[in-house]
């Protein structure tokens, strides 16, 4: 078909030259210049008469511009959760991901999310369930483009409730991801949020990508096993897979939490707002963290990778500022001052003492760094954060 | 309730000591013995007469000595395949796993495996697809002590059939987890047979057992994620699992097969039978290597061991016998002769060579040494199990 186009394409050219040439040659150059000019003139005002549509297109709109199979569409599930809000949020800001305009958001949720203020293009808001048969089609139906997987129940439930951890985290993975394998010609990019619990003590002063993954919950296994699963998905071409693995999110906003990790945000959350917090474990607990703000930021740099950038080790652990709890307090005196850090109080408690002896503390993320995955450089920077985005830069 | 025993046990014997005491006082310590003796001969006499049945008990059975709940029924899965025939066949001779003896064995496979000859014990053989809903609950319904859970789809099928390895390798092995975990006060001994496909390239020289887990290929990602779930299951208390990464299985009786890997056993199996055999790689080329004959005995190993010696480090790379091709003929020549290793034809295949040269070469099995597991110390006794165990002793 090129070759045909090209005979047409090439001929109408040489004959427009043996044209010019002609006319050269019997009216010289610059007559036939002008008349040339003229003519082409004449002619594009004879077909803005005869095509008053034609004339009245003088842009092409974004929506035009790119062919249909290019038009952004972006699921999310878990859309409701915390970091599922905040990215939400910064999609229908940016209204875009890396350049390509979003025109469609897809958010879905065990319940059903909110829908984002200010984005004026299509958003789909649903209560779906990834782990009951059926609902991973009817949420990969119209073949996002992009799908960030964030849903799944968390590290306690997922203790406690050893069935439903299993079910969502695992084959709620597992039934998206055979999804997009079932759909012909359909490759989307696929972000997971894994988490460091795929990393079990004991553990190396410094945990590098390619630690062994002995995780010590029903959680980190449960991310471990979609991480593996991602990998192999992403290795035979069904999607292109990266896996996430967060720091401990700090600052979190909302109210306070059980989870055992709860005092890390709590510590600052709550000083912050005016109220006292409870310090359960010594100063000298060192732990890794990065801001929502980072994490939302992290997510959005995945999608931007290519298969070649990434090779096999699809699953990257994220940089994160890695700081003592005594650290985190100073951070909070330094911004806040005396009164503010006076609102903690310490209250040690032998049983969170002992779990959280049993996480990790520091990471070698130089593999994410090179990557160009960014986080705050200090935890001073992880609470400005927090002031900005949560407390309208308020402090009390 | 001890402390009253005590009480009884203990004054008895303090009562036969003032007795004999007052005995040797009265007639002297010589006179005493004898009566004594002789009375209690006597009492033993008369004991016989009343009661006949007590005479008649001249030993405990085996089957009396333990209680009715310590009876060893053992189950393997994957029963007709190379290493479930071995493994049968051991079992069957030693009639015992451990210092238990061996009650029943149950033999399952997609095939009905064969009944191991020579076992007048209870055996149960039956076709079973474990990935079948309903069927891993009858295969475990009689509560086997000790499950060896070998069935699988090989390395090549699982690459080439998406859905059946992930079918057989990943839901086979879960729906067995499950069942067990749903019965109520069982924990069975589970041993899984893992492979060292676990791992994947870049490799260092050698790999310890905490390498990571970045598996490149199918087969590779269902092992893996099967010893994180056994890994899990065990920590949470349902079973005793035990993930046992076989090395490459060499000299693999039978003919010769389309496996990247065949020429292993190959150039060992078919010249000691007086049949060619054809070399696609160079000699240089390295292996980490086990007789069928180790490979039963690790699994029958690590039933052995308690989860205390295990921790939580459950999933073990075998040690083996790390040698190069040129290495195997050199062993092949010391056992069998020029004449034997003139049978070896040199046929390079570059497809070969370059799967290959993705594969692990040299693990550090430090751990399980410890544990106790052993292997051949060198190829030449690879060699020699072969001859022994498929060849009568034998060459050609």
């Amino acid at each position: 078909m090129s070759a045909i186009n090209y005979l047409f394409l090439g001929s109408s050219n040489t004959l427009g030259e043996f044209r010019a040439d002609v006319n050269a040659d019997w009216f010289g150059a610059v007559a036939s210049a002008l008349s040339g000019g003229i003519g082409s003139l004449l002619i594009a005002g004879v077909w803005m008469l005869i095509f008053p549509d034609l004339r009245r297109i003088d842009r092409f709109d974004p929506a035009d511009r790119k062919p249909v199979e290019a038009s952004m569409h972006v699921l999310i599930t878990g859309a409701a959760g915390m970091i599922g809000r905040k990215l939400t949020t910064r999609l229908a800001i940016d209204r875009a991901l890396g350049n390509q305009p979003i025109d469609k958001l897809t958010l879905i949720d065990l319940c059903v999310p909110e829908r984002p203020p200010g984005f004026s293009n299509h958003v789909k808001i649903r209560a779906v369930d990834l782990s009951v048969p059926g609902a991973a089609e009817k949420a990969v139906a119209e073949r996002p483009d992009v799908i960030f997987h964030l849903a799944g129940v968390v590290s306690g439930e997922a203790e406690t409730d050893f069935e439903k951890g299993y079910r969502v985290n695992l084959d709620g993975t597992r039934a998206l991801l055979e999804t997009v394998r079932a759909i012909v010609d359909y490759k989307p990019k696929f972000v997971f949020t894994s988490s460091i619990a795929v990393f079990g003590a004991p553990f190396p002063e410094t945990i590098r990508d390619d630690f062994h993954l002995t995780p010590l919950t029903s959680y980190g296994t449960q991310k471990a096993m979609s991480e593996l699963m991602l990998a192999d998905y992403t290795r035979r071409g069904f999607l292109e897979g990266v896996g996430v693995r967060l720091p401990t999110i700090c600052v979190r906003p909302g109210k306070p939490n059980k989870a055992a990790s709860g005092f890390f945000s709590g510590i600052i959350r709550e000083p912050l707002a005016g109220q006292e917090a409870t310090l359960p474990v010594a100063d000298s607990v060192m732990h890794w963290h990065a801001s929502p703000r980072a994490a939302v930021g992290f997510l959005i740099h995945a999608t931007g990778l290519s298969r070649a950038q990434l090779g096999d080790g699809i699953n990257l652990t994220m940089p994160g500022v890695c700081c003592t709890v005594g650290e985190q307090i100073a951070a909070l005196k330094r911004i806040a001052g005396d009164k503010v850090v006076a609102r903690i109080r310490r209250e040690p408690n032998a049983l969170v003492e002992r779990i959280v002896a049993g996480w990790p503390r520091r990471f070698d993320a130089s593999r994410a760094l090179a990557l160009g995955f960014t986080v705050e450089a200090s935890f001073d920077e992880i609470i400005r954060a927090h002031i900005e985005d949560e407390l309208d830069g308020k402090i009390v």
